[in-house]
């Protein structure tokens, strides 16, 4: 499972999982199931916040619960709407990120946050997606997104199925077809945003960033709420996935690279706010200063015990 | 065959092979079989200007000649020279830009400018491996250099001979490898500078050159005074190469991406002079205004009928 929107919600099933197989009868070893099962899941990746945030809320959704029965119901019914509401809120973000693209936009994205990164829409791939129905796209540039090459394998799929006009590129081509003005926007999904409006994404969507405030294209980051972790004030506060050296030296079980090499493979960057132009979550788009508009956008949120 | 200097001494070989071979006795004919190669030659690659400079070399040498047997043998030698050119021109490149290094540094590298991309020493490794023999060198960062992996395949595999401690990272982590601070320097060859020092180089060059100055990294080029073509007034007379999809599509045999997916693959992009901190050539580091340096670079160098 990968994509920190569907990370949450495989999340919150697990819960249910959990729940449903629990092997007791009260409320007490029911907690211990649950517990447990957070535990194990919540240890699985550092970097997307969604995990955390959607594991938060299928527990103090249960912990309403007055009998072993209503436990596990309310689990599966909080993850089935975690499910719902990221569909429905990728639906609003596709909408609220389309008005932001001109007529015959050319847009580059990194990376995969399309349906099958989220409940299935999609964010950046989402806001894509509503921009074409509205025949206001004219052509996306997809960085193959090394190592493990989500734009290459999962965008580019998810593009040709849907019947956007598109170019797959190395990511090392970004800089050149933005200078060669092809770009008119630059939109990538996020995996934690911290309140000062830092976000973490896919590794190289830092540089992406930096390249659009070079050649003077907006950058936009498509996420829902859940995304955004107040708790950590700035990119500082959020852990990066180190992984392991076997995705650079291997692609798709080919050895490129020498024996005895070392690897630096860290999964995700942090992109300044300055570098953003504005964030589109479900509650709105949210302009700097980031701290004052995503607070605002986290609160109009549905209630988080859902 | 690949590498700006080491296609240009290729070049000036096949013309000393087709000298060699040359099927008649008069000078009328060995012209003509020079040119006939000649022509076959140029039209190989369009971006690496060393090419048309090895050509033009002997072809002007063997024009001195009076006889058949004297225009082979001129052909022969020209082609040597140019080898052996290359090679001392390539050390003095190492020992002006490692003089630019300050002791402890760490430096990131692009694509392959090393012993197999010249006549056997380097230029942006020729530069590593003086900073190296001088201990001057902590640590250096190669990026893999999608889509044909240069870095991975052919920098690794030089640097871990020469025991040199280095890094293997993704085209899309040098962004963040640099503004986690861990980068002095960054260094790399050229395939065709401008008379105003816009540099061709391998395609991800421009934005380690943005990325670079955004985090206040000076951005060196290290190329010989061939790989300057002060008939090209900027970047924009450089031709770029744009290449097989396949290239992208497949990496070392392994298909990444779907079937029906549309490949944009330009071998190489420009970086203009004002990111470009100084380019070290056999002759001098030459600083802005490029213009001047870079004209004086050229005129100091060797008589161009070797």
């Amino acid at each position: 499972v990968r994509g920190a929107p569907l990370i949450g919600i495989a999340a919150a099933y697990g819960l249910a999982l959990a729940a449903v197989h629990c092997d007791g009868h009260d409320l007490k070893a029911l907690r211990q199931c649950l517990r447990d099962a957070g535990e194990t899941l919540r240890a699985t990746r550092p970097t997307a916040v969604n995990l955390a945030w959607a594991l938060d809320r299928v527990l103090r959704a249960v912990s309403s619960a007055s009998t072993f029965g209503e436990g596990v119901a309310i689990a599966v019914r909080t993850a089935r709407t975690i499910h719902e509401e990221d569909i429905e809120g990728n639906r609003r973000i596709g909408r609220l990120g389309a008005a932001l693209l001109r007529p015959g936009a050319r847009v580059m994205t990194h990376c995969n946050a399309g349906a099958l990164a989220t409940g299935g829409y999609g964010t950046a791939l989402g806001v894509l997606a509503a921009a074409h129905e509205e025949g206001a796209l004219q052509h996306v540039h997809v960085n193959e997104t090394r190592p493990l090459l989500q734009g290459a394998r999962l965008t580019a799929w998810e593009l040709r199925e849907s019947g956007v006009p598109f170019t797959l590129e190395p990511d090392s081509a970004a800089g050149l077809t933005m200078r060669r003005g092809l770009v008119d926007a630059v939109i990538t999904g996020a995996d934690r945003i911290a309140a000062n409006g830092d976000a973490a994404n896919k590794i190289g969507t830092y540089q992406l960033a930096v390249l659009a405030h070079a050649n003077g294209i907006p950058f936009y980051i498509a996420a829902p709420t859940s995304t955004i972790d107040l708790a950590a004030a700035t990119g500082d506060d959020i852990p990066i996935e180190e992984r392991s050296p076997d995705e650079v030296l291997c692609v798709r079980g080919t050895r490129i690279a020498p024996e005895g090499v070392l690897v630096s493979n860290p999964a995700f960057d942090v992109t300044p706010a300055e570098l953003i132009d504005a964030i589109i979550t479900e509650n709105g788009v949210a302009r700097p200063p980031y701290e004052r508009t995503l607070a605002e956008a986290c609160h109009q949120g549905v209630p988080a015990h859902g």
